[in-house]
């Protein structure tokens, strides 16, 4: 039985450690189109300013590791075609050039997600980056390296762009972020967005809004100057493009397979995909949130990490022995000693949504009042009117990687705001205040429920 | 309408607070023994090493903040008895000395805990101390501060001794704990106790556990200069007994509440006492293991504080309006720069309750293990054999606190190992491996079941 799989940034390479652990016998072959492998693309920013320092650390497994396990790894393969229905592919070997025909009884697919180059002018003037390989970081930082830019762009205010923004003040430089949907970490509510572009601001980061960025402007030799928007231009020597990342499927729509509303690949629940003994996993598929029903596409390595478990084990076995139940929304991000993170649907999501909310948000402290070194942090509760239950949170600042993964873990097991006041978190004074600002938050919520919705009864 | 609450601590002000919010015509007087009320008790083993500073920041609330909400804060007055048959109490005001009667239409219990202070010889030398009270913690400064000792001895090693440990360390003594009970941190599973010992050598922290700790011996002085166990002498010029805290319940005993069988005050859901209009609240009551349903004695600031928003919610409209379901065990102690945390049951509570488990234990770190100052994490999840169900979690190390509470989240929720292995958690490589350390145990757990366990066929 031979398996093949087709990349192998996290879902590829964890699906193939997967399917060997399964299946001990089994034949597998994983081309991978870039010269590594299970590279840590979230890490990308922090080695740009070398807070990640050696190219080697980003890379979690090598060829080397999978040969050990008796899975054939050929990195700079570019799978050129998928025919379904033989069972046949056609492959491309980019140190050679030449092309080679291959089979499979079972594929998984992989190819993951790219940056998106929008169609701007000048976008490929010397000075301008997307980031989204490891030759991409290399790029910047060669760049960075001879041509030593005093002022940079950022273009992008995702999470990604503020990412970069740190990590190039780091190396010294000045930064901006342009942001052309209205406000920066536009996923969140724009309290949180307000409360981000003010602490950006006192980092030294401007930040501007535009309605459009309309070209990067050139020197004559080539070289980006400055970035257009709005009929200004913004001085800039070097810009980076961070307007986010699309899913790459045009093999697996080449090939036949059925494309979401969401633009990446759709598979069931057992990341199966329309086509015969083809499976698909990662940043290049769309699965389900849990809150709202409807497909969502959140490419994120710990969720393709995940994906990749499941999909292993069942394009292993050949059986819908896994099943990657679907999404959250959860993220966070760190941007110089802020952090900033969410689950859930915001407020506007769940109104998008036709969902009645009641939300509670409360300022509170990461360590008990009286403990050295407290920082503040800020909490937004959302509730469904209906039910009470928790259907997200928004948190900036102290240790909202924390909170955030507590309010994930109860949106997950369905828990109300009774729930939540009452919970039993873990206390100790360098840990956080006497009661965590998600039961503090909850408290407040808890009270607005018995002032403002009628009909729910549950525990209070 | 008059509501009486006996004891200012936790559960007592934050039931006063609640109940002022819930009906502003409440008359509400408050007894407390203390000189001061709502100090944050936990806060006291870094108050005596002054990494916590002032007294006042110990205080979170004064008598001053309740006159302003119009609630009778009465400190240094001890209620002596309550004849809850006519609703009367007979209260000794102590820097008087004089006693004078009062009556309640309502009463709230909120009497606390206070240090067990075991019949050793010796115990009431000079230099020996417990640890309940901010008096305590100011005569553990003084004698410090007067009579300079080089050797302290802590007998219980328990999280309130090791906190003692870590923080006469920090004062510049030799510290040695004695455990009659074992092992330190004896809630935990025997690993986790042999991890926090070994942690405790390195930091110079001597360690003996003996079969009985059976005197202080004094010199001519009557000052503390030994502790003799197992028929040896350890030089100690100082010792804090910390083997642990006992519920305050004579006062309810004599009023006639049924005390449970964990010694303390057995009050149902909405924690009312037996006795009509009598409710009882923090470190007095008992409350319910949500895991065993057995009675379980938790007496922790926050669980305290949890329960006296309900207390203040009931007694203020003498209706059961809010319920208080019960505690998980979950806790979390810092003892120098390791944390050590746990929830539910251990395997050995499991066993012992006749629970059939599963465990996994992995060892894994609190950041992507590419970035800077990451930090080993060793976690331990404990399901259900039967449901597949987390029933507990130890964690020693890294990002203890948050791991903890997530699990202690995931238990509320009911969740079980398909879940835990899909849990949409928050991922940035500043915060956690791709996979939280709480995703990478509950994967080896999944394995485990899948081969340990027959009958368990949920989602693998």
């Amino acid at each position: 039985m031979r398996l093949v799989v087709i990349g192998g940034v996290a879902a590829g390479t964890k699906a193939a450690s997967r399917a060997r652990r399964v299946d001990p016998n089994l034949e597998i072959t994983l081309y991978q189109e870039e010269p590594e492998i299970s590279i840590s693309e979230c890490g990308l920013p922090y080695f740009i300013s070398d807070v990640v320092e050696g190219r080697a650390n980003l890379v979690a497994r090598t060829p080397e590791d999978f040969a050990e396990k008796d899975v054939e790894v050929l990195t700079r393969h570019r799978v050129e075609s998928v025919d379904s229905e033989n069972k046949r592919l056609i492959v491309k070997d980019l140190s050679t050039g030449k092309e080679f025909e291959d089979s499979y009884d079972r594929l998984l697919i992989s190819t993951g997600a790219r940056a998106v180059l929008p169609p701007i002018e000048g976008a490929s003037l010397d000075g301008v980056f997307a980031l989204r390989f490891l030759s991409d970081a290399d790029a910047i930082k060669r760049y960075v390296r001879e041509h030593s830019p005093g002022k940079a762009a950022v273009v992008g205010g995702g999470y990604i762009g503020l990412e970069l923004a740190e990590n190039l003040r780091e190396l010294g430089l000045e930064v901006a972020v342009v942001e052309a949907e209205g406000r920066v970490a536009n996923a969140y509510d724009s309290e949180v967005s307000e409360k981000v572009a003010e602490y950006l601001k006192e980092k030294g980061v401007r930040v501007f809004t535009c309605d459009k960025v309309e070209a990067m402007v050139g020197d004559e030799e080539g070289r980006v100057r400055a970035v257009r928007f709005d009929g200004e231009e913004l001085e800039a020597e070097m810009v980076i493009v961070a307007v986010g990342i699309e899913p790459a499927v045009e093999l697996a729509k080449e090939a036949g397979a059925k494309i979401g509303a969401t633009g990446a690949i759709r598979v069931d629940k057992y990341l199966k995909t329309n086509l015969p003994d083809i499976w698909a996993a990662g940043d290049c598929v769309e699965t389900t949130n849990l809150l709202t029903g409807e497909p969502a596409w959140v490419p994120l390595g710990d969720t393709a990490n995940q994906m990749g478990r499941v999909a292993g084990s069942n394009v292993a076995s050949g059986e819908d022995v896994l099943e990657f139940p679907g999404v959250l929304g959860t993220g966070v991000f760190k941007v110089f000693d802020l952090t900033v993170a969410k689950t859930g649907l915001s407020e506007e999501d769940a109104e998008g949504a036709g969902l009645g909310v009641v939300t509670a948000a409360v300022d509170s402290v990461d360590k008990a009042g009286y403990f050295p070194g407290s920082e503040p942090v800020f909490i937004k509760l959302i509730a469904n009117a209906a039910t009470g239950r928790l259907i997200g949170a928004e948190i900036v600042g102290g240790r909202a990687d924390k909170y955030v993964d507590i309010c994930a873990t109860a949106i997950w097991g369905r828990l109300s705001y009774p729930d939540l006041v009452n919970l039993d978190l873990a206390y100790a004074p360098p840990f956080g205040p006497v009661l965590s600002p998600v039961i503090a938050a909850a408290s407040v919520l808890a009270n607005k429920f018995e002032r403002e919705t009628e009909g729910v009864r549950t525990v209070e």
